[in-house]
């Protein structure tokens, strides 16, 4: 037991496993936690024990709240016809922080992939056509991220909404080819959306 | 509210707060917790709690533990007449890690700077100096970063020990110039500690 403590080794290890960490930087987050003597290790605990149990996802478009249905859409005000779509939850959140677009989501919580099987199915992609109808959507906003997959994914669901009426737009030029949303400014993200053209 | 809830939000400015994260990273963080629905954020959270509530600075050298006197300190076997001097916990830990060092340490817990006025007080250099005799102290080994203000702390340190007939000694070449010890990777530091040199 070289780091302090079993419970120190077992903590860094759970951290290192977390995105965009590894051991180095578990460490030095554990360290700087304990050497923080304002009990911040011990709030920061306490968020996340109440975090980890009222968080939930929203059984209509995959965001995540504390209810069965999140904040978005819960307000009826967000019923404005207009349906985005997006990868990921970390998606909707940058879209949120550019405040351009005030209808409702649906998460994808992926993209296409045939090496993963990941196919339409794993993906809600039925359900999102069922919510088009149900809800009276009359746009939806394909606000994919600019790589292949996500492209791949756009074109996919563009092709499966035809015939039903509703309009199909993706995110203008502005998000740069290969440039994944939650990497954007808030500034550029806003002006693609309001740019969106017709796909 | 951007980011599913109240807690949520306040979850990811804490974890935004640390060494090497920011907003984005602590957003990734927060998400990939919520979505692994193993109740692995419960788990860390309850991890975390436990750490925050039992570490504790040994009183003696500085390191990380669980009691008054940590693990090394504790431990008789490791009275063997060596005291090797850190700036910093991560450094102390990367030495046991290389497996090459069976004495005692002295955490200094920084540099000396007169800028940010950090002098021999602060730092601890007396105690340092008070355990060398009161624990039979053979050889110092100055483990400090190879910067400008390691250096400069190691100097100090091995001026302040002339004349209490103590062998002080450095890491040896193998630590880079500029480089810092917590970056080396175990091997490194092992050879560093073993080819150590008198100063
Ligand atoms: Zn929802
Ligand atoms: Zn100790």
């Amino acid at each position: 037991m070289t780091e302090g403590s079993d419970d120190i080794q077992a903590l860094i290890a759970q951290i290192a496993r977390l995105p965009g960490l590894g051991p180095r930087s578990a460490r030095r987050v554990v360290l700087a936690l304990i050497r923080r003597r304002t009990g911040q290790m011990a709030q920061l605990a306490q968020l996340m024990a109440t975090v980890a149990e009222h968080s939930r996802e929203c059984i209509r478009c995959g965001n995540i709240g504390e209810s069965d249905l999140c904040p978005i859409c819960a307000d009826p005000r967000r019923a404005n016809g207009e349906l985005c779509v997006v990868e990921d939850v970390a998606d909707l959140w940058a879209l949120e922080r550019g405040r351009a677009f005030r209808g409702r989501y649906h998460v994808l919580g992926g993209t296409l992939s045939a090496l993963d099987e990941v196919g339409p199915d794993q993906l809600g992609i039925p359900r999102l056509i069922g919510r088009v109808a149900e809800e009276g959507i009359s746009e939806v906003i394909l606000a994919l991220n600019a790589t292949v997959e996500g492209q791949t994914t756009a074109h996919y669901i563009a092709e499966a909404l035809e015939g039903t009426g509703v309009t199909v737009t993706g995110l203008a030029q502005g998000v740069p080819i290969g440039g994944e949303l939650d990497y954007l400014d808030d500034g550029t993200i806003s002006a693609a959306l309001r740019a969106r053209r017709r796909l």
